[in-house]
């Protein structure tokens, strides 16, 4: 793995996705996978001490490309604002890691991997996730890198969660967790969006009980594109979508009274939920959801937050979002308050962010300021 | 009509849906519809000076049967806290009207109506409708009773839009408007919400171009039930459904690691939506979220929300729900400014309603109070 730690660091540096597979990893609801491949990326170089890693968790729809320009397709990384030399998280000074996400599609095995019993793909006999699980392939590939400690790990909305689902379950390995735009449970309404998205899913003609790969139909992209279209308008405030679109009609269209697309509003959803099957798999749109919404940090201790908090040794910086409506800032708050009754030390900053829940993803300032700060405290 | 403008009032008075029907109505789509029927129920008594008379606006699900017990179901009005005697809307002292919006399914003319012309169900080639014909089709109504002047005209969400469109084409006939939980146009998460919804049913391989009348599969049932799912969420606030809901999981069942339902919120939702073709008609659904987001008050008036108020004359009083996400207090507020900077009388609260959206539904107090003072103000 030694070209990995050394990728060169450019302004614009390139980066190959890189796999590593290992023979099984037990999963919490009793299933044993076999021949389990996670896809990753780093960027920096680990040093010699080996304790200037930071691990990065991706979002529901991300992947290991975090930063640089892929070799492959030449295209920036999810989180090219925040990763790379000079960035809040400089590559000259930590050596960065992003994996796919276990059940994702992106390299890491998933329900469209092929099944090494059969040679077919899992589909939906893929077994039931956690983030816990996630959390644990992970901790795989940083074995494999010989990396025993992590100088930071982070996330945001579902990478937020695995961040706190990680520090839970490897309390030595993690000195600081950073927690973005998440909360340590689903609420009511989250999960309810989440079942709704499955519904469509499950409920489109070309799902076959998620045997689509070979079949002629291709993929549900129909019910993938309406769960990808509720999710888009969490994802950003209702002043946001306002202030984007309000109720502008389509260019070149008149008020047409037509059921088709009238509303520009429409149409930006309709492309955003239509192209999402290129890149995504229905299947694991149903295990990740369904992981996100059994995730309950406070579980394990019987919904004591404070008792959930109290094992981990990490110092917490959690960061919301003043316009984000999925997981808003007073979730973040309770995560503070919980920390700190626990010992923990705890910041949050809540961000003023018009854009809403998907502001993480954009914005430079003050997330770097913020993000440096807490890394060399 | 007469026996209609006597109806008993009691305690618990029993009601009976009626219909008119009258031979054309012309559509702002340019198309005349033929032989337009509207069901209705009235309760109270219309009094000599014919004045006493209030119009009722029901919401979007809604239907005529606002008071009462029906006599056909036995089931209550959906409005039973605020209309009866010594009620919020008094039938000791005024004749309440509640007409089926046209384009519905509950007795008034809609897609699933037969086409005189054809003798089919009207079902994609009802024309499209906007919320100023349905005013127009009500009009109708209160013509045929010797109506000439509304002692006010009221309605909550769908039913407050209705309202406001009255009052801009009949600007001498309402002498009061109470426009609750609704806004002046849909804000374009709403239309995201109402465009998701018309997907699901139009993506369900059962609504068949909207020709599933005489279809052995039924209707577009799963469609619709996605649809009325998205609708329930948007109705009720994100801590209401954390308060009934939270992550509780189904009663009997145990984390189950499926993708079942395992959450009441699921169970719940599940439940709302499969039923709702019982009782709603998924063509119906097309067309009203439709009319929805087509309409704009200030549009007659190119964008001008005052200049929109200043030819009404009607005294406003505006209701909004402080956890309602759907229709915020501030659209209410909005509402408020443009018709007081165009001269109108006009009132703004904002009930404090943990509930959200529904609240108007349910609320009796401080509904009753403010609504009886001004009735007689």
């Amino acid at each position: 793995m030694q070209s990995a730690m050394s990728t060169a660091v450019e302004a614009e540096f390139t980066v190959e996705t890189q796999r590593i597979s290992f023979a099984s990893l037990a999963l919490d609801c009793g299933v044993t996978l076999r021949q389990v491949e996670v896809a990753y990326e780093t960027y920096g170089t680990l040093n010699h001490a080996r304790d200037n890693a930071i691990l990065v968790l991706h979002a529901f729809s991300g992947d290991a490309h975090a930063a640089g320009l892929s070799k492959e397709t030449g295209q920036p990384g999810w989180w090219a604002p925040m990763i790379g030399p000079g960035l809040a998280f400089d590559t000259n000074r930590y050596f960065i890691l992003c994996a796919n996400v276990l059940g994702g599609c992106k390299g890491s095995t998933g329900p469209a991997s092929l099944n090494p019993a059969t040679g077919q793909p899992y589909a939906a006999t893929f077994p039931l996730l956690t983030l816990h699980d996630i959390a644990r392939s992970q901790h795989h590939l940083l074995r494999h890198l010989g990396i025993e400690k992590l100088h930071a790990i982070v996330g945001a909305s579902m990478g937020g969660m695995i961040a706190l689902a990680f520090a839970q379950l490897y309390p030595e390995m993690a000195e600081r967790a950073i927690v973005m735009a998440a909360a340590h449970t689903n609420h009511a309404q989250a999960i309810a969006w989440n079942e709704i998205g499955r519904r469509a899913i499950m409920h489109d003609p070309h799902w076959l009980e998620g045997n689509y790969y070979d079949s002629p139909h291709g993929p549900p992209k129909n019910g993938l594109a309406l769960a990808r279209m509720i999710g888009h308008v969490t994802y950003i405030s209702e002043g946001a979508m306002d202030r984007k679109f309000g109720r502008k009609l389509q260019a070149g269209d008149k008020e047409s009274y037509t059921f088709g697309i009238d509303y520009a509003v429409e149409s930006y959803l309709a492309y955003q939920g239509s192209i999402f099957h290129q890149r995504f798999d229905a299947n694991s749109y149903l295990y990740l959801t369904r992981a996100l919404d059994y995730f309950d940090f406070a579980a394990p201790h019987h919904g004591d937050l404070t008792a959930a908090f109290a094992p981990t040794r990490a110092r917490y910086l959690f960061l919301s979002y003043d316009a984000d409506w999925l997981y808003s800032p007073e979730r973040l708050d309770t995560l503070l308050h919980a920390a700190r009754a626990a010992g923990r030390t705890a910041h949050h900053h809540i961000i003023p962010a018009p854009l809403g829940h998907d502001a993480f993803l954009v914005l430079k300032e003050p997330q770097t300021q913020l993000i440096s700060q807490f890394l060399i405290e």
